[in-house]
Parts: C-alpha cells; structure tokens; sequence
C-alpha cells in the first residue's frame, strides 16, 4: 500500500500555490503559478530519482528506469492546471499519485521489467486556451502544434508565447515517445460514487463532446431611445439560445448533459443594447448518435434565433472528441487491483473528457476514479478525503506494478 | 448664426481624444483620455476669455460674465464623456455648442445682462460607475458626495480615487452655484426626428428609469459529470430573465423599453456551471405607473425565475430617476426661437437620461434636440450632419440670448 500521509501532504503543499479566492486554486495554465508548480514537481521527481524530459508543448514526463532497457514504459499522469476557481483535486491527484507510486515503489526496494513514467499534461482544462486536453491532444497527433500554439486566451494572449515566457518549453518532439500503456487516477467529478458508496470507480467509457462558440451580431443602440422595434439585441438572442441548450439537454437526459459555462457581452455597457455576444455551448453525452442529434439541434436553434431577431450567427466548434472505450484489458487488470485489495467498486462512464481520452487513441490506456463530495468539481469547494485519496492510489500501484512487470 | 464650420471643427478636434476601435470615442468618465478632453475644453474657454471653476465632483463651470454682476447666470452644457464604445456627439455637441454660442456673441460683440456659463458634467454616461448623470445628481441634491465617490467601476476601481488620479478634483462646493435657467442641446438618439424630417425636437418631457442590478448564486459546477438534475445555474436563470424582461417591455411598448445590457458570468469558464451572475435591467417609461409596474413585474419575474432553479436573487437599484417635465416657460422660449429662425420643429419625449433632468429639480431647464442618422447612439457609428448641429446652436443661441438678456 502507498504511504497515505505523504500523499496527502504534497497535495496541500501544491495548493499553496496558485490559491484561489475560496480554498481551492486558480493556477491556469501557462501562468507564473502553473510555472511554478511545475518546478515543484520537478524537484520532488529529482529527489525520487527520477529523470525528467520536457517536450516542445510543456509536457513533462519524470521516468523511473525499468531492468530492460528496451522495453516500451508504462505512463501514469494527468494535469497540474486548474480552472479560474478550480479545487485542489482535479488533475493534481492523479499527478501527484502517480508520484507516489513511483516514491512506494523506492521505499520498498520494487523494481519493474518496463520504465514507469510520471506525466503532467499542458494545459487540460481548456479554461484559458480552448480545447480542452490541447497539449495531450497534440501529442495523440489530434491537433497540429501549430494549432496549438496560436490559441488564444480571452485576452488575446497567444499559447506559444505564454509558454515561452513561463520557461517551459522542452527539446523534445510530441508525440515521440511510445507507450506501453497509460494509467489516468481522477477524481469522478460528479456523485455517482460517493452516492453508491463506492470507494473505486473502474472506467469503461467516456462521454464525447462538442464545444460550439456561438457570435451573435446585432447593432449597438441606445437601451432609452431605441424603440423595441428597432433593436437588433444580441443579447437577447444568447439568452433565448441558453434557454434552448438547456432544453436539448434536458430531452436527452440522463444520458446527455448540456450548458453555456462562458458568456461576452459587447459593449457590456448597462445602457447599451448589446450589438455582439460570444458565448461557447458545452454538450456532451456517450452515446455518438445522440451527440451528433444534439449538436445538429443546437445549430438549428441558434440559427432560427438569429433569425428570428435579425441578428447574424456564426458557430465554431473550438473543442471536439468522441465517446472514448477504454483498452479491456487495462480495465481487468485495474478492476481486478480493486479486488485484491479489497476495495468496493463499479464501473463507470466519465463524464469529463480527460488526458487519457486522448492517448487511448495511441496507446491501452485506463481510467481509475475515486469519490468526491457531493459530486463537486469547477468550484473552489472541490474536496475529497484522504481515504479516497489512499485507495485510487493503491489501485493504481497494484495496477502499475501489473502491467509494468514487477 | 453661429460659425458652423468652427462647431464642427471643434468637435471632429474632441473626437481624436479616445478614440474608439470603429470611427468613435471610447473617452470613458475619469480615464486619461478623459482628462486630456477635459484639458482642451479648458483651454479653447481660455481662449474664448472665460473665466473656469471645478467643482469636487470634476464638473467644470466656465463662465463669461454679464453686465449685472448680481443677476443669477444661464447654464447651458451637457458632458464630454463616453460609452465604452460611443459617438462623437452624444454629450460632446451639448458642451462644444455651449462654447460655440459665447464664440459667436464674441464674434457679434453680444454683451449679456446674465452671466453665461458653460458646463460640462462628470461622468454622465454612468458606463465606467453607475449610476448615470452621477455628478448632476450631486449637484442637485439627489446623492450625496460619499455616495458617489464610494462608487466602484467593474474593476473595483473607485470613483473617488480616478477623481483624484486624473488630477480634476476642484475646489468648489457641489451644488453651491445658482442657476436662473439651464439650457441643454443634445442629438436625440432615437430615430423620430429624422424620420419625421424635422430639425429641432423642442424636449417636453424625459423618460424615467430603472437600473436594477441582479446577482444570481447558484453552485459552479463540472458542466460534463454534473447530472441536469443537480445543477444550479446561476447564467440560465440569467438568460430566463433577460428574456422576461424583453417581454415585459414587449407588453408596455410603446410607452416603453426594456434591456439587459450588462451581463457577467462567473467564473465564466467553458466547462463551468456558472455559479454566479450578475447583470443589469434597464427599464423606462415617461409614465410613472408604468414605469412602477414595470419594475414590480421585472422583480416579480426575477424572483420566480430564482426559485424555479433554486438559485437566490439579490435585488439592487443601481440607478433611477422619475419621468421629467421641463419648465413650460423655457419651453416656450425654444419653439419660439426654432419658429424665428425658420428651423422645422416638433414637440418630443427624450428617451434617454440627461443631466438637464436632475437639474430641472433645482433651476428651470429645457433641452433641445437634434437628429441623428438612423436613430443610432452608444454606437460608435453614430452619425449627425454638420447642418443638424448649426441648426441645433442657432437655436440655443437665440434662446440663451433671450433668457440671459441681450
Ligand atoms: N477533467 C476535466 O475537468 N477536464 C476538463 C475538460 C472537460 O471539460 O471535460
Ligand atoms: N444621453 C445618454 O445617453 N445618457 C446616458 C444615460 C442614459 O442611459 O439615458
């Protein structure tokens, strides 16, 4: 078993940096404080032995030697960035985990046949750069670096420049290395665990996405002087096309979600008549048919809204992947790790999209979660207990040690 | 007459201080762009041998002195500061047709029994720190200093503090000066004149207003592993009231408006439930029950919409004034004026709020209007003709020349 309390303690310590206004983080990626955690992890995998290699995105990868110098590595990792008022769980566990499994590992003297790398991911939330899982999503050859590197966050601030500024840009290719397998420990994010009581969530599947950025253009006009029949209210049109996201949603539920997290109003003045709006839908769901109906819906009714009010309407999709099933296999081995330490489990869909979800399409790769209060994620009050902390992490060992070959 | 090509000289020179991104001004309450437009107008009164006086809330008073130095001064004025994204007219015609009139009678030789006084008014737009007309408001009694200096922009920046900052807190006492009369020209902002062929709109009334800010909490969310039915989305119930209040307007017009112009989601990120949001309703009437029911529907609806989607709902008025009445005598010495002068005029309702209504509760006043191409304001494609703008001075010159006593 992994030592619970050392675990627990890096976990505080990397969320005294980038602290938010509400007990959780705000440490956005390709910030002085997303650079600064990513020093601290790299000192602590230095202490453990450990070898680190940057790529040209900022990935970071901390590796463990395996006895056989030819034999591919097995990954574990996920993301140190977090939300604008992100929690203290969501990416760093499986981080720091990982971590953990490799300190375990020198504590008791385990040696594997393969390497065993520990991966933090550039830029997973998507929150300052769209999309979300840019960086893992370059390295599964989904996005060009080009494309990566001219994203652009709200204000106008460009991703490859950030990532120069903040000093991490490595020397090696993305994408280059290959993998044996990859192992991804998060929190659920939503309440299905803990409401089942369930300390392990073995992860089958995940939800598929579309991220739908929608410019509404009306006209500036004056909130007083303008006759109703003369407006031409952006506003008003992102407003009535919320309205229909929700309710697309709602028809397809449960197994669809659906929702505007991200919303500009030009000039955003309170006596102006908003003449542009730009606001991004977010709707999801694991079933590819039902996501490409809602996202063919949603397009519909944006265009009939605008319509109706006169504006123009223009939709981008900035963010995309497919429902995802993870390698069998690796979703054995994790289920049967559970077992052997005799913790309850079930499977489960993800609902976020994650690292993993990406590099499945280049390598095995699995999912391990565990419990979060009342389901809570994106939100500053995001919290755990160090039990569940103990037990992913456990899953994880055993699992690791499994496929990297003790 | 006036010198019409000095007019518009003078305002294209105002119009290269802030300028805006598309042909307009973005020359903001309190900025440096504010200052330095401040600065010219003092100058060019200078020039025009005008004595200046500042009061502590930045308005500035210049004045051209009367032959009887114990008769009570006419005002005339309107205010140098813009929308985010405003014109070159709103507000600045109001001040530079104030100067260009005592131009004119220095031109013609015009000695006047009553001072005349030149004014413009801080922080009219009430775009940077609600409300608007803030410092007429002072000035006529309907704040208090505290109040408006405690006054915050969207950055937490406060009014007090920029005041200051900018270098044009004066010495004088708010409100302490008299007023015999105030006489304010302004373009109309609305499409009435124009369509109607008319040069002068001689202004009767004003229309009243609500601002209501509203602040919705709800919880910020995962939008992907949150299930619909545990989420509390504080950017959907924005969107139900945005549309509510497009119908409650609906329902009033035409003695009516209504618009949300200013909206913020928090955290405002992708992939995140919106846990807060915060927005302003504009609502107007030149009736007073309307206006009245207006704001109990609004609140009524606000309130439902809340308790639909379990959020709560804070209620601020962030700005009112009670529809206005002009003083009939003044009034009457415009029409005359347009009539002698042979300009085409008609009776109107301004739409929007202006200084000349808070200080129509402490001195007689009047406002004249003038067209606008297509109605539009806070647009920066906001357009009058030179004509419009002579036509507009010529007839507060007249009417200034009669109350001030040639
Ligand atoms: N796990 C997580 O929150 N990832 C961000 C991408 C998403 O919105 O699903
Ligand atoms: N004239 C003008 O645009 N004033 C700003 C206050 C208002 O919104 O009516």
């Amino acid at each position: 078993r992994i030592n619970s309390e050392r675990l627990w303690d890096s976990l505080m310590e990397m969320a005294k940096i980038g602290p938010g206004i509400a007990g959780g983080n705000n440490r956005q990626t390709l910030t002085d404080a997303d650079s600064e955690g990513r020093h601290l992890f790299a000192r602590w995998c230095e202490a453990a032995g450990m070898m680190m290699g940057v790529d040209t995105m900022g990935n970071m990868f901390a590796t463990r030697a395996g006895t056989d110098p030819d034999a591919l590595p097995v990954y574990m990792g996920s993301h140190l960035d977090t939300q604008p008022t992100g929690g203290k769980y969501d990416g760093v566990l499986g981080v720091l985990a990982g971590l953990e499994v490799i300190r375990s590992m020198n504590d008791l003297g385990i040696r594997t046949r393969r390497p065993v790398v520990v991966t933090n991911w550039t830029n997973e939330e998507g929150a300052r750069f769209a999309p979300a899982m840019l960086a893992s999503g370059v390295f599964a050859g989904i996005h060009d670096q080009e494309y990566a590197y001219a994203r652009r966050d709200p204000e106008g601030k460009v991703f490859g420049e950030e990532l120069q500024r903040i000093g991490w840009v490595g020397d090696e290719q993305v994408g280059a290395r290959k993998m044996h397998a990859m192992l991804e420990l998060h929190i659920e994010q939503g309440p299905i665990l803990e409401a089942q009581g369930c300390d392990i969530g073995v992860v089958t599947h995940g939800q598929g996405l579309w991220w739908l950025e929608i410019t509404l253009t009306g006209k500036d006009a004056h909130t007083g002087s303008t006759p109703m029949a003369m407006r031409v209210n952006a506003g008003l049109g992102a407003a009535r096309i919320t309205e229909r996201v929700h309710q697309i949603a709602m028809a397809h539920q449960p197994e669809a979600v659906g929702a505007v997290g991200q919303l500009f109003h030009f000039p955003n003045s309170r006596n102006v008549i908003p003449g542009k709006a730009v606001f991004t839908v977010d709707i999801r769901s694991p079933d590819q048919a039902k996501l490409d109906a809602m996202r063919a819906e949603v397009e519909r009714a944006a265009h009939a809204v605008a319509a109706e009010l006169g504006l123009t309407c223009e939709i981008e999709a900035v963010g995309h992947f497919d429902p995802v099933s993870f390698d069998p296999g690796l979703v054995m081995t994790v289920r049967q790790a559970a077992e052997r330490l005799r913790y309850s489990h079930m499977d489960i869909v993800s609902g976020a999209g994650h690292d993993a979800c990406w590099i499945n399409r280049v390598a095995p790769t699995v999912m391990i979660m565990c419990p979060c209060v009342g389901g809570l994620s994106h939100n500053e009050a995001e919290e755990i207990s160090p039990e569940w902390a103990a037990a992913g992490t456990d899953v994880l060992l055993h699992a690791v040690l499994e496929v990297a070959e003790v």
